[in-house]
């Protein structure tokens, strides 16, 4: 998928939201244990009730791989089945290696599984990112800043010859090995305003912020500081849109909750003249 | 496994040599490929051929991922098979994420997987780092300087207010979090003569050595540089070891190579009056 295709997929949907598929096999509903494939099922039915608000699903591997072979199974069905909606796929993978390895998880990512996106981790520097990029219409998604109490361990250390923070650093050595049309920034929303610093850096980017919902962002702070001509935001829920009940009604109340969510988008959207 | 578990190991097998199971479907011999599954069939001969001179296998998650569910049942059945060793097993899988997400790698790895290392990545902070330290005699292995040329893009930025370098501010605040007894450092041995200042700032603590073999570093060196009064290296070797030759005899050939870097080891263990 192109930025302008996402762009437009937005514009069609009035909507950014993303759906973090973080189906913690503990937290689904009892009921589904009784099937063959729970986590499959219970993302089939999230999906079927929350696509037409949503522009974005994001698996969070972990929750896939922690229940081993199965889990890998259920991701498979899980991509599988997403490709029937107009929507982009991110596997939150969070991977980083050097090179030759760097080249198998891109080929993991984006040609057996076939995400539209993968999140990077930058520490390892350029060649843990650029494998990724030698594809056409993928995305890579680097961590910048993060919306976690750890991320002041090191994202914010300042550099002494530049003077800028840490995911500053990312977010500008990385528009030397990809552009706004192949890579986007994690940007955690617990502070909204700096959304507005990190614009003046990634002024075209696409910004994938997790922090709104459960996490604690509030949606029209960072709509305020972080849109741009072209939206350039994907906001995602995880928790609070797939875990809105864990009764019979999961799904709907899914649907329901991710509903509200594109309402608001689609506000600030209009009142941006983005749509 | 315990530290001292580790150095008793150590001792007794004159080694501190890890085998990378980096096992490339691309690159294993074609006659195994007429198996049910060549990866594991791989591992299994290299694994039955180099334990005697090998203290740890650190297979390579992104080889198995990239091979989806068939991949993930390699692993399984290779740390399976690894439990019939006296080895350290390490997953080189370099996850990181926040709180809830690092529990689900540490269940996937340390519980499902029963591995009793795995790497991680530290840009996150604390957090991503902590799930993992719950575990009674398990290890972090945390990414502290890397021996590719990206490690530069970040690794080497000195930080304003401390003037360490970032992969010393994670070697340094990460002793806040977990110990000598369940913490190590992958330390990247392109400059061996960096280990002496590593060394300074961790003692006691085990570091893993990727760079030795295919990528460039010299045994010699980094013993020199790097051992301490319990050994404290493991030194890597994948490709030079696990690829030895592609034919019938790989698994020998492997064999005949990490018993050349055992006796390589044993002579600077020696020499050190630690064997």
């Amino acid at each position: 998928m192109t930025r302008q295709q996402l762009f437009q997929l937005i514009q069609k949907k009035k909507s950014f939201l993303c759906v973090g598929l973080d189906s913690d096999y503990s937290k689904i509903p009892d009921f589904l244990k009784e099937l063959d494939d729970p986590v499959f099922e219970f993302n089939k039915q999230i999906i079927q009730q929350t696509h037409e608000f949503t522009i974005a699903y994001k698996p969070n591997l972990a929750f896939y791989e922690s229940l081993g072979t199965k889990g890998w199974q259920s991701l498979e069905k899980t991509i599988e089945f997403l490709k029937k909606y107009d929507v982009l796929t991110i596997a939150d993978a969070k991977r980083g290696d050097i090179g030759n390895t760097s080249k198998m998880y891109a080929k993991a990512f984006f040609e057996n599984l076939d995400f539209d996106a993968v999140t990077v981790a930058p520490y390892m520097g350029v060649y843990s990112v650029s494998p990724f990029l030698e594809y056409q219409n993928k995305w890579v998604i680097l961590l910048a800043l993060t919306s976690n109490k750890g991320a002041f361990d090191f994202q914010f250390a300042v550099n002494k010859e530049t003077s800028r923070k840490l995911f500053e650093e990312v977010i500008i050595k990385s528009q030397q090995w990809g552009t706004a049309d192949n890579v986007m920034y994690v940007v955690g929303a617990t502070q909204a305003t700096m959304l507005a610093d990190i614009r003046k850096i990634a002024t075209d980017h696409f910004l994938l912020v997790p922090g709104v919902g459960a996490q604690g962002g509030s949606l029209e702070a960072v709509a305020k500081y972080g849109l741009n001509d072209h939206c350039g935001l994907i906001v995602n829920s995880s928790r609070e849109v797939i875990f809105a009940s864990k009764e019979k009604d999961f799904a709907e109340k899914a649907g329901i909750k991710a509903k509200e969510l594109q309402q608001k988008m689609e506000l600030v959207l209009s009142e941006k003249n983005l749509i």
